[in-house]
C-alpha cells in the first residue's frame, strides 16, 4: 500500500479528481482519476463489484450514465479513498501512462455564447453593419451540430486539412492546403444522462444531466469555413479534428467557480430564465502557442451558460444521450489578450502577433497550441484541467 | 421447411432482399431481409457461425462494417437460400412483427443535393436575388451535420417541436410550437465501412463503402429554422426528428438504378469529378399526405451525387464510421409536382394545394406522411424501399 502526496501548487489535488481514460505499454484502457502527478485506477482502488462494473470499462460512459447520485457518491468515497492508503498497483506516474478519449461521443453540438468572440467576427466579417451581432443574438444560444468522429484526445496531431476556397476577387475556387488555420478556445460539456425523446431539460435541472467539463480546441480552417458556410453552416471547415483534454473535470468539483453569469438584456424567453444558478463558470483559461501565453480567456465573461445551452437544445423534443458533448463556442473576454481565436488575436491576419520572436497570423506546420486552464476549488485550492494539447502537420 | 413465395408486382422479389431488424412480441432484436409479405431472419437462415456471428446482433452496424467483398458474398448466398427451402422459424408474416432502427447511427450529415430545391429555396427567401443559387452552390455539396439521436424508424410518432420563432415584423421572438411543420423527401446514404482520420475517400471507391439507401424524412419546423440558422445553420429547426423506413436497400441492388448525373456546369474541381459511375440514381419517390399522394420527386435529377458526397465530407480528412448516415437534402424535380418539401409545393404556404378535399399548407396535428419509393431492379423488375411514415401528434 502507498499514501500519495500532492506537490504543494498541484492543480490536481483532493479538491479536483477528475475522471479519465489511461493505459500501460498497449495494455487495456482502464478508467482512473488523477491526484498530483500520479494517476489511479478506479477499478482497483475502489473494486468492482456490482455497481461499481462499471469502472472496468474502456470509456467513462457506463459510470456517467449511473447518475448524479452515484456521481456523488462515488466522489466522496474516491476523497476518503486516496487520501488513506492506497494499493500499489493502483498508482502510476503520469508520465508512464498514455491517456486516451476520456468517453465515447454521442452528439456533439457546438455553441457561439461569448458575446466578445460573436462581436469580433460580427464587426470582421460584416464591417459595415452597426450591430456587429444577428439579431437572433442574444434571444438564444445559437449552435450547430459538428462531428463526433473527429474527436480526438491531447496530444494527437493535426494533419493540415485540404479543401476548397474563394476568395471573394478569385474567379472561381481552388483546392488545397488550408491557408488560415486557426484554434478556438473552449470549454466542452458532457452529458452523463440524457433526456428522453419529447421531454426537454429545464434549466433548473441541467446539474442533474451535466457530468463534467473538459477544455476543447474546435481546430477551425478559416477559408474552407468562409466558402462553404452559407446557407447552412460550418461543416469541412471545422469536422476534421477538435482536441478534448483527457481528463473530464466533474461539476461537483466545480462548485467553488461557480459565479453569476452577465445581466441578459434583453430579457431571456421563460425557458431560458436561469434557475439553480448561479451558472457562470470562473475559469480562466491560457492559450499557448509553441509555449508562448499568447491569451487569457475568462470564461466568467460567457454570456450563456451551460444550463441555458442544455435546455435551449432540447427544448424541441431533441433527446441527448451519455456522452453527448456540447462546447462554448470561443471564449474571448474584452481585452484583446483575452482572445480565443487567432482570427480575432490578429484581427482576421491584418495585426501580426509576435509568438516567440517571429511574427504569426494564422497557424504554420509545426506549431503547437495548447489549452490550459484552472479555476477555484474547494477550501481555497485551485483545480485544472489538464491540457487540450495540438501539432500541426503537414497536409498529407 | 417452406417454400416462399413472391406476391406478383412485388417491390420485395429477389432483385431486392433489403436488411433490416425486427423483433416479434417484444422479443429480441434480430436482423432479417424482406420477401414479399414476410420477413426472414437472417440468423436462423443463414446460421451465425464464425462470420455470420453478425446475424445474431440487434442491429446491422456488425455486418456492414466487415465490408464490401462480405456483402457481396451474403448477398449471393441470401439470393440462393431465400430461393430455397426456408425454415420455418425463420419467416413471419410482416404485419405479426415489429420493425425497428436497422442500424445505429453514428454521424449524420445532411445535404443539399438538388438544384430544384435549392434554387426554389433561394427565390423564396431571397427573392431580390437574380441568381437563386448561392456562389458556392454548384461547386460543392452544402452539407451540415445533424443531430443522429433523434433519428427514428418509420412508424414512430412525431411530436409537434416547440420552439422559438420570429416573423420580420415581429418586435420579439414568442416561443410556442412550430407553426410552419414540414418535411423534406430524402434519400440517406448509409456507410458500410469508414475512413480513418486523414484519408479522404475518392469519388471512384465510394461504391466500396456505401452500404445501402433508406428512405428519409428530414422533418422541419421552417419557423423555428428561420429565426435560428444565421450564421451557423439549421439546429433546432431539425433536430427534433428524422425518420427512416425500415429496411436498408443494398447498393448492389441498384446496378439496374444507375443512370447518369447530370450534366455539372461549370465543372467541379478533380476531387469531384465523377469515376467509377455512372452514379445517379433512377428511383422515383412518392409523398403521401394522409394517403394521398402530393408530389412524385425524381432523384435522378439530383446535381450532387452520394459518390460526390462522401468524397467531399472525407476530403478534409474527416472520419467516417460504420453507421454514418448522409442524406441527399430535399429531392425536387423541375415540375410543381415533383417538389419534396411542403415549403416548395405550397410556395411558403402562400399556394395551398388541396388534400382529400382539404386545403393545406404546412401539418396539422394528426396529418400522416408517408415516403415511399421504388426503383429498376435487377432482370426487368422493380425494387421497393418500404416507406417512411410518421403522424404528428400535438405539442406536448
Amino acid at each position: 500500500m502507498t499514501r500519495l502526496s500532492v506537490p504543494e501548487g498541484s492543480l490536481f489535488g483532493l479538491a479536483n479528481l477528475p475522471y479519465g481514460v489511461y493505459s500501460i505499454a498497449g495494455g487495456p484502457r482502464r478508467i482512473a482519476t488523477r491526484l498530483g502527478d500520479h494517476v489511479v485506477d478506479l477499478g482497483l482502488l475502489l473494486g468492482t463489484e456490482g455497481e461499481d462494473a462499471v469502472f472496468d470499462e474502456p470509456t467513462l460512459n457506463g459510470f456517467m450514465a449511473q447518475g448524479h447520485a452515484r456521481w456523488v457518491a462515488v466522489r466522496t468515497r474516491l476523497q476518503e479513498a486516496v487520501a488513506g492508503e492506497v494499493p500499489d498497483d493502483a498508482v502510476h506516474p503520469l508520465a508512464e501512462v498514455a491517456l486516451h478519449l476520456p468517453f465515447e461521443v454521442a452528439d456533439y453540438v457546438d455553441f457561439y455564447a461569448s458575446e466578445h468572440h460573436a462581436s469580433n467576427l460580427g464587426r470582421l466579417f460584416r464591417p459595415d453593419n452597426p450591430d456587429p451581432l444577428m439579431p437572433n443574438w442574444k434571444h438564444l444560444p445559437v449552435g450547430y451540430h459538428g462531428r463526433s468522429a473527429s474527436v480526438v484526445v491531447s496530444g494527437t496531431d493535426i494533419v493540415r486539412p485540404s479543401g476548397q476556397r474563394k476568395g471573394p476577387q478569385d474567379p472561381a475556387p481552388v483546392f488545397g492546403p488550408s491557408v488560415r488555420l486557426d484554434i478556438e478556445a473552449e470549454l466542452g460539456f458532457v452529458v452523463g444522462t440524457g433526456n428522453a425523446m419529447g421531454e426537454p431539460i429545464p434549466v433548473g435541472e441541467a446539474e442533474q444531466h451535466i457530468f463534467g467539463a473538459v477544455l476543447f480546441n474546435d481546430w477551425s480552417a478559416r477559408d474552407i469555413q468562409a466558402w462553404e458556410y452559407v446557407p447552412l453552416g460550418p461543416n469541412l471547415g471545422k469536422s476534421f479534428a477538435s482536441t478534448v483534454s483527457p481528463w473530464v473535470v466533474p461539476l461537483l468539483a466545480l462548485e467553488a467557480a461557480r459565479v453569476a453569469t452577465p445581466t441578459q438584456e434583453p430579457a431571456v424567453l421563460p425557458y431560458l430564465a436561469m434557475e439553480g444558478g448561479p451558472w457562470g463558470l470562473d475559469i480562466d483559461l491560457e492559450v499557448e502557442w509553441n509555449g508562448e501565453v499568447v491569451s487569457r480567456p475568462p470564461y466568467a465573461a460567457m454570456y450563456w451558460s451551460p444550463a441555458q445551452m442544455l435546455a435551449h437544445l432540447t427544448v424541441n423534443g431533441a433527446p441527448t444521450r451519455t456522452g453527448d458533448l456540447f462546447a462554448s463556442g470561443t471564449i474571448s473576454g474584452p481585452e484583446k489578450d483575452q482572445r480565443g481565436a487567432f482570427i480575432e488575436l490578429t484581427w482576421g491576419g491584418a495585426e501580426p502577433i509576435v509568438v516567440k520572436g517571429e511574427e504569426r497570423t494564422f497557424l504554420q506546420d509545426g506549431d503547437e497550441v495548447a489549452l490550459l486552464a484552472s479555476a477555484p476549488g474547494a477550501d481555497g485550492s485551485r483545480i485544472g484541467f489538464g491540457e487540450a494539447r495540438g501539432r500541426i502537420v503537414p497536409a498529407s
